[in-house]
């Protein structure tokens, strides 16, 4: 398929740091970080994923990293999220050999382009370990070593327990504790109590000069890699590195429980509904697109309202938000034309958008229902239907909104705020059981 | 208002454990719980919970006690987990000076009739401490101490901890912990890590013999008042008491990120959908409504799916489901005709449902849209999008929705399926902005 104007790759790593072109992808922290010799060359990164688990605490049966989010498997963030960061220049995945095709054919669908699978051991340990391995031969300065089910790490974290590692040898994100921990003695009564002041967690990304983390693994003990949990461990203990503690964002939680998953959908639903775009063909400031966005913009005053004009030769789409924006309201322009939208439905999937996240259409139809009847107005909107249910396949969710266009000032405000409430509700939820349906405001 | 048939206390605190009457409601274990001297008087059991807390860690300027979820503030929902359990007698919330009035008013319009306020103090010790002051004239032999931001706690876990405080003096629920501990020097550095299997997250609810805790907190010095943060660890320093720790669930976590506020409203939701009730004017098993059941019970299979006759007189809703079901679905009985449905819709209303959780009702017509066009079938129940509107204001999320009775049998078996899905989006996400809109299956 040939991309189209709002051409957009479908990998997911698209660099937000920079272009991957190599001396200037990678940030001068890293170029010049203190304790880097004077005038080295920038370290190369790599990161291990070690994604074995079974997820026995989800209290489910799939692993909690193939688990779906908005249909997608939680690991694929992760990885976009990794990828996302172009001085990560490969990422090893560690899964069981049952696992293997599965995840191949994950890190194919959603273009995981720098990501490569090693087989994972009977431990997170003995994966980890795998992981390294597999990246001996063309060894890495810095190894991050994270976790499949971590996904909402981002650039910033990462650059720091990896400058931090340069450093220091052994780095890792840590976090307050949110209850106190406690010892129990061997009758489950309570010994003492910890300090919360004095301890954290111990959570991920963690990163590792290579040869710390690899000469670590290579004398580790049969004891260690089967009960040990703690990489920063490991390296204190047979490389002698005392590791760099880095205070991490909340956003590092770990996916641990069903609940987890949930509130992991809620992040990613709020994350991808950040920006709409309302589609209109006529700059006129005075039309119903851009009143709605007016109201759209009062109304979710945390998201981010753009517009752009779409003429009718379809020239004009190149203005679209390219990125992070999966929700388009498009008034009048198409939504009374069939072939219309099916141009402007076909420019959005070859944009590549729908590949990562379900895209949120809405046509929305402005009439007066005074003047006309609001029933034959819905009968000759049908077709929304037959073509939402073909879309839905494609992971684009399109319904339908009739906007009582008045006179009468009071009750077009009254629409208009109905409208955009409607407008939100379904950007928000993405729910795909009400793709196709014809609402009215 | 008088409550109609399918009455329901508009109070939250039906007791699950048997009737509220004295020695009844008192579970068998804590009447003759080890350890209890033979021939004991039942304890009584009060409960105190913390409420003067900023909610710093959430992000957000509302203390997240009271962050509202579904409408509804996070603690009203603590609060009705803990009067669900009779023999909990009394509920001490100590709350700032400045949120006492809008406690007050959060008891009153949600029925916490078994809850008093005190006044919080500058730490959470110094509240706690005010609690059990309150309670300290009409003293319970058991305190529970709980967080007003842990709302999942179920009676299983609270008579566990009562029982361990009867024979051992003191109990908390512990947790495994997800992330590894450790201790970091002065200058962040790894000093050495905690064995994760060898300790635990002290959680809350835990349980006190009143004497045991009160004289603990008689001797507290100003800096345990200050910077404690366990209480066990102050019943055993000033009581000697080792404190029994008890397994708890995992729904006993802490709401302390934006995000577990979000997981909490999908964990109600998803609480509050689990049972659907559909209200059908026949018996005859071939009826739609019959039909759309037994679809819905394969669709939904996580879900409780009854139903109930309605005749005409709606003399017959004492059959409805009086607990537990928030989402109900009127198969052609009422959708077609207003009366009967405001009649239906009072009833409802008078029962308390719409009290504590929003209450979504589908009005379901069918008809074969092949014989009757669809357009004036929506024209002839626009009446459901002014009902809606009004029904909004009292916590009913009402729809309609118009489902394709044809006389294909594979085009019937698609209408209903897609009628199941629509349902089970609306049950599932309770969108008021969705509420009023016509749908079509």
């Amino acid at each position: 398929m040939e991309p189209g104007p709002l051409s957009r790759p479908a990998e997911p790593g698209i660099c937000v740091s920079g272009s991957p072109g190599a001396g200037s992808a990678f940030p001068a922290s890293l170029r010049s970080g203190a304790g880097a010799e004077p005038g080295s060359r920038p370290g190369t990164v790599a990161a291990v994923l070690p994604a074995g688990g079974c997820g026995e605490r989800m209290g489910v049966r799939t692993p909690k990293q193939f688990c779906r989010v908005l249909e997608r498997p939680l690991i694929s963030y992760t990885l976009q999220a990794l990828e996302r960061v172009c001085w990560i220049k490969d990422i090893v995945v560690a899964v069981t050999a049952e696992n293997m095709e599965a995840m191949r054919s994950i890190l194919q669908r959603y273009g995981h382009k720098r990501t490569s699978l090693a087989e994972a051991g009977a431990t997170r340990h003995r994966s980890i370990f795998n992981g390294l391995k597999a990246l001996a031969e063309d060894r890495p300065d810095v190894v991050i070593v994270h976790d499949a089910v971590r996904p909402f790490v981002e650039e910033d974290i990462l650059l720091r327990v990896v400058t931090a590692a340069k450093e220091h040898g052994a780095a890792g994100a840590i976090r307050p504790l949110v209850s106190t921990v406690i010892s129990p003695s061997a009758d489950g009564r309570l010994e003492h109590s910890l300090d919360r002041a004095k301890h954290r967690a111990s959570e991920m990304p963690q990163a590792f000069l290579f040869d710390v983390i690899y000469k670590a693994y290579q004398q580790c003990s049969d004891y260690d890699f089967e009960f040990g949990t703690e990489c920063l461990q490991l390296a204190l203990k047979y490389s002698h590195t005392k590791a760099k503690l880095v205070e991490g964002p909340p956003d590092l939680w770990k996916v641990t429980y069903k609940r987890d998953l949930q509130a992991a959908e809620s992040v990613i639903k709020e994350k991808i509904s950040q920006e709409i775009c309302v589609v209109m063909n006529t700059k006129d400031e005075e039309s119903a697109g851009h009143l709605l966005k007016e109201v759209l913009k009062k109304e979710l005053n945390c998201v981010n309202v753009t517009s752009t004009v779409l003429d009718h030769t379809g020239g004009n789409v190149q203005k679209f938000p390219t990125d992070q924006c999966y929700s388009f309201i498009c008034v009048n322009v198409v939504s009374s034309d069939f072939q219309e939208t099916q141009k402007f439905l076909s420019i959005l999937e070859e944009s590549g958008l729908p590949l990562l996240y379900p895209v949120v259409v809405v046509l929305v139809h402005c009439c007066d229902l005074t003047l006309a009847p609001l029933a034959p107005k819905m009968e000759s909107l049908m077709w929304i239907r037959s073509l939402a249910e073909d879309m839905k396949k494609r992971n684009v969710l399109l319904s339908g909104l009739l906007l009582n266009y008045s006179k009468d000032e009071q009750k077009l405000q009254e629409s208009f705020q109905q409208g955009a409430s409607i407008i939100a509700a379904l950007v928000k939820e993405r729910s795909s059981a009400l793709a196709g349906q014809l609402l009215l405001a």
